[in-house]
């Protein structure tokens, strides 16, 4: 590795317990070994710190980061550890800094409709303070019930209810953030509008950690529509399933949420929890929308119209989606996972107009690459998951490989239709180099640029997203 | 000045005339004169270019751009020139580069709703085309008769409908940008989600020209909604006008615009105009709404909601506004400037809750400063022009003075509300010493970062929101 970094010495272990407390700062095997990676399962992407700090507020934090600076250790800031990109694996091993100390909620305004909260305030609690106030926090990563809004920002997480109120980018009105050079900086405003300055706020989130470590968020809270309806809809023809969403939206339905399962994620997800769901024996797919209004006769004619639309378009049955309909699309990771400890999430997005045109070219790729896949989508956004499995048992090495040559089939087909590698996941340290493949060299330029204008010594992050180092595109 | 620049020689002019023909280069004194100002019309701003080029692509905007760094000349990017705080006036001197001839629609896509147009497209046109195929541009600035796409990119424009569409960056899907260096970059995609690289397209949006040159925007087209109603409430009480506005959103009215005129800006326009109005003369102050739904019963139950909440809240009078209204509220910035070319329009933004401690410091602030003011405001944006009017006939130097002192006292105000101090005009070359001393040093740091990361030769409308030859700070 052509890197540049220092080992953690034992000054600097001294020095950061100075900064946090003896306590909060942890060097034991067992600590390095759990936060050696994220919810990547392949050994083949694992790496061990050398320290774990947990820093109390966003002074420590910057105090942290000007000390790391000094010692040229890298940085990996970390809230929840959900990434599934390897966002939160120590590449260049130096320090993970754990922002899960960092949990309070500072502020609930139903009033002025908006919530400050810590980095590490889990999403769930904090939809769960919104509610209590009859509010929404629109944000709802699939992993909401583990996350913490801190990472949902940096990665600018997506999930069901993006179809309808954007990702996590469109949740923030502000984020206090700590500069890879340890300033402390507040982007972004609680404004309905600005034209003051740049959108700082905008180039921080989604930056997963490169730019810089995110202790506080200001998000927005919307009014909690108080209608709602849930409806499967399903198909046998797959290609009729996913011209679906596409119409929907267009008829003007509105749905929060836009989901798609594959006959085989339905199975897979239903053994798993050994239930019993409708069609899935005569090989049906679903289409699970949700829909909520603040009026009950909207909610009662957008009903009837997706049915309406559902039925011309090609579905067989419709019928309510309830808890265990979205238990079985939640739990669908955790099927994966059961088969395949490693397994693997692609996370590819495409305009919706080209849905049908990418997924049409699956089936032959996996078939090519001799892979074992499902598919669930977030339908409504274009955003498309699909899981090979190593069904075969192939070594961590293996599969990597395995993998990386599908990557290098699937991605140009990707681009080639107007789309991108990541809808929700983010680059990280798994997908670097099939980023800097497919992206074109002035982009990677005005990203290299950035970063270097912002992180001069690289140890915020390094190895994910911009690969200053140059160690992993070959 | 400490500007490095060097003069444009004969020698780039000819090289520009090779790059866009000679009929694209203008240095005569009548084209001069007419690019030494945009929409300002104090002369104590006005700097004259040293030549004005007209590119006709892209590649040929990244061929001057290159041109430019060779041989250090300032460039002035510019669309229509409506900018009101200077942003296209060419500070420098040097070059400015005219999109006027890139004003092709190149695509309009009413199936996947989008529009992809060149930079010198005007605003109108656009909606004009969206509206042929039955949809909706949402971006609407008041000056959207004269104003072109790639200006309302640059400046995030917001205009009237803002409260319920967002501002410019909110309708961009992606925008096609030469860099400061010359280099042709895309950033963003239309995709409906993304976690691909940083968000640039958000960063180029609203740069004020200061990163690269626009010259190509792919923008978001909405389904037009079939119904609307447009409602004058009439208040006596200005602070019970300013309280509606936020009442109107939280009671889930969703208007598509939302705006407030104090009496002296009705009555000056009533009489630029030569119409009447009615509660003009009794002081009343107006509420304009337009609510807009797909559905009929939807907007009969919201016209009468709105009916009920203007009175329970002290509205004195309701009628349908009008055309005549709209160009009462559209001619008020014509009207401003026949009293006084030079007219100043403030416009900062406040959190929607500060609006009414904002404004309760306006009389005893105009007072102080001895200026005469009349106000219109975006309400449901909390961004509120006060506009001072030179009734007294100062000089360009003396205004100018005045208003400094002013600003002084004003955007600490506005700063410690949590506001800023532009919501849509953008800081140009008007604020920029205003900017730097109400923004923390922190994030000037960063903005001046990224500005010298990109722009190392600081060539790129220089002197406009980030001040790096230091030469307007004192």
């Amino acid at each position: 590795m052509a890197s540049h970094y220092h080992p953690v010495t034992p000054e600097v272990i001294a020095k950061l317990k100075v900064i946090v407390g003896d306590e909060n700062v942890r060097c034991d095997e067992e600590t390095l070994i759990q936060y050696q990676t994220d919810e990547e399962g392949n050994p083949h992407y694992f790496r061990k710190p050398e320290v774990v700090v947990f820093p109390g507020s966003t002074e420590e934090v910057a105090a942290i980061v000007k000390l790391a600076n000094e010692f040229l250790v890298p940085i990996t800031p970390r809230a929840a550890g959900t990434n599934v990109a390897c966002g939160a694996i120590p590449v260049y091993h130096g320090m993970v800094v754990e922002m899960e100390r960092m949990n309070k909620i500072l502020e609930m305004n139903s009033d002025a409709l908006y919530c400050v909260a810590q980095a590490g305030v889990s999403t769930n609690d904090l939809q769960e303070a919104a509610r209590a106030h009859g509010l929404l926090y629109a944000g709802d990563p699939s992993s909401s019930e583990n996350c913490m809004i801190g990472g949902n920002v940096a990665n600018n997480a997506g999930g069901n209810k993006a179809v309808k109120y954007g990702t996590t980018r469109n949740q923030i009105y502000s984020v206090k953030v700590v500069t890879p050079t340890g300033d402390i900086l507040t982007a972004g405003a609680r404004l309905q509008k600005c034209s003051t300055g740049l959108a700082l706020e905008q180039l921080f989130a989604g930056s997963e950690g490169a730019l810089g470590i995110i202790t506080e968020v200001t998000v927005k809270l919307r009014p909690l529509p108080p209608f709602n309806f849930n409806m499967v809809c399903v198909f046998r023809d797959e290609a009729e399933a996913l011209a679906l969403p596409n119409k929907i939206l267009k008829a003007g339905i509105d749905p929060t949420s836009l989901e798609f399962m594959d006959n085989e994620a339905i199975a897979m997800t239903a053994k798993f929890l050994d239930m019993e769901f409708p069609h899935v024996k005569d090989g049906g797919c679903y289409v699970i929308v949700t829909v909520e209004t603040f009026h009950e006769e909207e909610m009662e004619r957008k009903m009837e119209q997706l049915a309406e639309l559902a039925e011309a378009n090609g579905s067989v049955d419709e019928f309510e989606a309830d808890a265990r309909i979205w238990k079985l699309r939640k739990q669908f990771a955790e099927a994966a996972r059961a088969i395949d400890k490693m397994f693997q999430t692609e996370d590819f997005v495409v305009p919706l107009d080209k849905i049908p045109e990418m997924t049409a070219q699956i089936p032959d790729l996996t078939k090519k690459h001799g892979l074992y896949c499902v598919t669930v989508a977030h339908i409504g956004d274009g955003n498309i998951h699909v899981l090979p499995l190593n069904r075969e048992g192939l070594t961590p090495d293996e599969w990597f490989e395995k993998i990386k040559a599908f990557h290098a089939d699937l991605f140009p087909r990707v681009y080639a239709l107007g789309g991108k590698m990541s809808g929700e996941h983010g680059i990280g340290f798994k997908k670097l180099e099939e980023f800097a493949k497919n992206t074109p060299a002035a982009e990677l330029k005005v990203l290299k640029a950035i970063k270097l204008a912002l992180d001069p010594n690289n140890i915020m992050n390094p190895g994910k997203l911009i690969d200053m180092n140059g160690d992993f595109v070959h």
